[in-house]
C-alpha cells in the first residue's frame, strides 16, 4: 500500500517508541521523502541509523528541523519547551509543526507561543502504544486501526490540517479532531488513569519485604502480570504526563476514588449482587472495545513459546 | 511426553475454562484413564464432550465422582458447599478430593467437614488463567511454566499430596505447597487486587453519559483496553472470590488506598520526582516477573492480524 507523498524532509525530533514507529510506517507507505531524526544521546542516534529509521540523525534540534516540511515533536513532554525554542528560528514557511504528546492544553501552551505566524501548528496524539521504550521499540504497524486525535487551535489552516491527516491515514490509522480539554479529559480516564493505577498496585507490591516481594513477582500470572507490563512504561514520559494533565486526572482520581469505596463496602457486608452487578457492567465494556477492534491479543503463554 | 499415571478415572466438578484445561491437559499427557465431567446445563456437557474434553458428562456430582480416585471442584466457589455435601456419601476409600478454587480458606472451611475419614483432602489453586470462561475457553498448555499452590491441612496423606503434585506436575506445573492464610494472603495482592482495581475502572468508565461512554471504548488503546480484558473475567466467579477473601482484600486495598492518596498528593504538588522514582521502582518488578517467565505476551495487534 503506498499513500500520497506529504512532506518531502520530515523531521523528527526524539526516535522513541513512537518516533520511530512513525518514521518506519511513514517510509514503508511512501509518504515522505527524506527523514531526519533527533536525539540526545549518541547511541541512540547510531540505532536508528543502523536500523534504517531515519536517513540522518542529530543532536541538534534546529538542524533537524532546517527545511522540514514537517517537523513532529516526539520526546517525552518535558523536553517541549526548550526544543520549541530551539527550531522557531529555523522553521521554514508554510511548514507545519505536529506532536505526539498524550496532553494537548499543556502542549499548546509550551510550543504555541514559539510557532512563528508563517508557521502551520497541528497538535496531535496517536492513541497507541506499548509498555516499551526506545527506537529499537519502534515498528510500523503500531498505528494501525488505532485514532489519531489532532486538536488544532481555532483557525488553524484547513490544508494543514489534511496534510497531518493524510500522513495518520497514511500510516494506518483513523483520525478525529478534538478540542484539546476534551481529549485530556477522554485521555484521562482511559490511559492516565489506568497506568497511575498499574504504578500504584506494582509499587504498593514492591513496598513488600523480601519473601513477599519474591512471591508477589513468582505468583504474578494471578492478575499481576498485566498491571506490572503496564508499569513498565517509561517513568520519564509518565511523570510527564501527570504533571501536564493534573486537573482531568485529580478529577478522576476522585471518582475512582468513590466507586473502589463503594466496592469496598460491597465486599465488607458481603453484598454479592452489587458485586456481580458492577462485574457485568465492565463485562459489557469489554466487549465493546473487542467489537470496536481495539483490544489488541494476549497470549496467556510464555514469549519463547508464543 | 507422557507422565505417569496417577488416576484411572478422574471426575471433574464443573468444564470451565480451569476444568477443562485440565482435563485436556492431563489426557494429552497421558495422566488418567477416564475423565468424568460434571456440569449444570446440557449445553455445556454436550460442549465438553463434543471436544473431546470429557469421555462422559452429567449433571449430577455424585455420579461423576462414583468410582473416581480423583475428585477435582473447579467450580465456582460458591457452588462448593452444596457439591461436597453431594459427593461426600459416594467417595472411594483412598481417593482424594483436590479443587482449583482461587481462596484456600474458605474451601478448607467449606469442603473439608465433607470429606470422609477414608479420603484425603489436598487444596490447590492454579495460578494460571484467562479472562475467558467455559468449556470452549480451555486449553492444554494452560499450565505450562505456571505455579500451583497446594494448601493441605496439618497431617495430610503424603502420597496423596505427591498424586495432586505428580498431576500438575505433568500438565507442566511447578508445584509449592503453603499456608492458606499466607496463600489467600500473596494472591489478594496479585491476583484480587488487581481485578478488583480493574472491575473498579471500568466500571468507572461505564458511569459515564452517552458520548464519553463510547469515546471511552474508541479510545481504548491508550491503556484502558488491558483493564477492560482482566474486567472481562467471569462476574460469579469473581463475586465469590471477594466474598470469600474479605479480609485479605480490605487488608490490602487499605494499603493500596494509602499508596495512591501519597501519589495524588505528588501530582497535585507537582513532585516530579517523587513519581518518576515510584515508577522507576514499578518498573524494577516488571523486570522480575519478565526473568521469572510469569509475563505472558500482549501483542498490540488485532487478533484478526496477530
Ligand atoms: N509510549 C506510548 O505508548 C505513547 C503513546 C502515545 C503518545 N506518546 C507520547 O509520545 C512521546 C514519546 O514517547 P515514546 O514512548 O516514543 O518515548 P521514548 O521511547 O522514551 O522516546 C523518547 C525519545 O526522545 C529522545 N529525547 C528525549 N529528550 C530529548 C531532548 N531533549 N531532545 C531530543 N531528543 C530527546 C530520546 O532519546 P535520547 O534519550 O537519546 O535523547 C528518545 O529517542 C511522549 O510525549 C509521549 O507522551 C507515547
Ligand atoms: N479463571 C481463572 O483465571 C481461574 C484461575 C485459577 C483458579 N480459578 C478457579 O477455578 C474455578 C473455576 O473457574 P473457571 O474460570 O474455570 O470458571 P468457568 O469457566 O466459569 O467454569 C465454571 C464451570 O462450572 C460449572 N458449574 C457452575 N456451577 C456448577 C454447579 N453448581 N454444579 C456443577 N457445575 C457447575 C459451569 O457449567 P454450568 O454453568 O453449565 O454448570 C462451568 O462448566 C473457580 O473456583 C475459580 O476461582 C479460576
Amino acid at each position: 500500500m503506498s499513500g500520497q507523498r506529504v512532506a518531502n524532509r520530515l523531521a523528527i525530533l526524539g526516535i522513541g517508541l513512537i518516533g520511530s514507529s512513525l518514521a518506519l510506517a511513514a517510509r514503508r507507505h511512501g509518504l515522505v521523502g527524506e527523514i531526519v531524526g533527533c536525539a540526545r544521546s549518541p547511541e541512540t542516534r547510531r540505532t536508528a541509523l543502523d536500523l534504517g529509521i531515519v536517513d540522518a540523525a542529530t543532536g541538534d534540534p534546529a538542524e533537524a528541523a532546517a527545511d522540514a516540511d514537517i517537523v513532529v515533536f516526539a520526546t517525552p513532554l518535558s523536553a517541549y519547551p526548550a526544543l520549541a525554542e530551539a527550531v522557531s528560528p529555523v522553521l521554514k514557511a508554510e511548514s507545519i509543526v505536529t506532536d505526539v504528546g498524550s496532553v494537548k492544553q499543556s502542549v499548546i501552551r509550551d510550543i504555541g507561543p514559539f510557532v512563528p505566524d508563517h508557521v502551520h501548528f497541528v497538535p496531535g496524539h496517536p492513541v497507541a502504544g506499548t509498555e516499551k521504550s526506545g527506537p529499537e521499540a519502534g515498528f510500523a504497524e503500531l498505528f494501525e486501526d488505532r485514532w489519531t486525535i489532532l486538536t488544532p487551535p481555532p483557525g488553524t489552516d484547513r490544508d494543514a490540517i489534511a496534510r497531518i491527516t493524510a500522513l495518520w491515514q497514511g500510516v494506518g490509522a483513523m483520525v478525529e479532531e478534538m478540542d484539546p480539554r476534551h481529549h485530556d479529559r477522554v485521555l484521562g480516564i482511559t490511559s492516565h488513569l489506568p497506568h497511575l493505577i498499574a504504578y500504584t498496585i506494582v509499587s504498593t507490591a514492591s513496598d513488600l519485604e523480601g519473601d513477599e516481594r519474591q512471591e508477589v513477582i513468582k505468583f504474578a500470572a494471578g492478575g499481576f502480570r498485566d498491571f506490572t507490563r503496564i508499569a513498565g512504561s517509561d517513568p520519564v514520559m509518565w511523570r510527564d504526563i501527570f504533571l501536564n494533565n493534573r486537573d482531568a486526572v485529580l478529577e478522576i482520581l476522585q471518582r475512582f476514588n468513590e466507586d473502589i469505596t463503594a466496592l469496598q463496602r460491597a465486599i465488607r457486608w458481603g453484598e454479592g449482587e452489587v458485586l456481580a452487578e458492577r462485574f457485568d457492567r465492565a463485562r459489557q465494556i469489554r466487549r465493546g472495545v473487542i467489537e470496536a477492534h481495539q483490544a489488541g491479543s494476549f497470549d496467556p503463554r510464555e514469549p519463547e513459546k508464543a
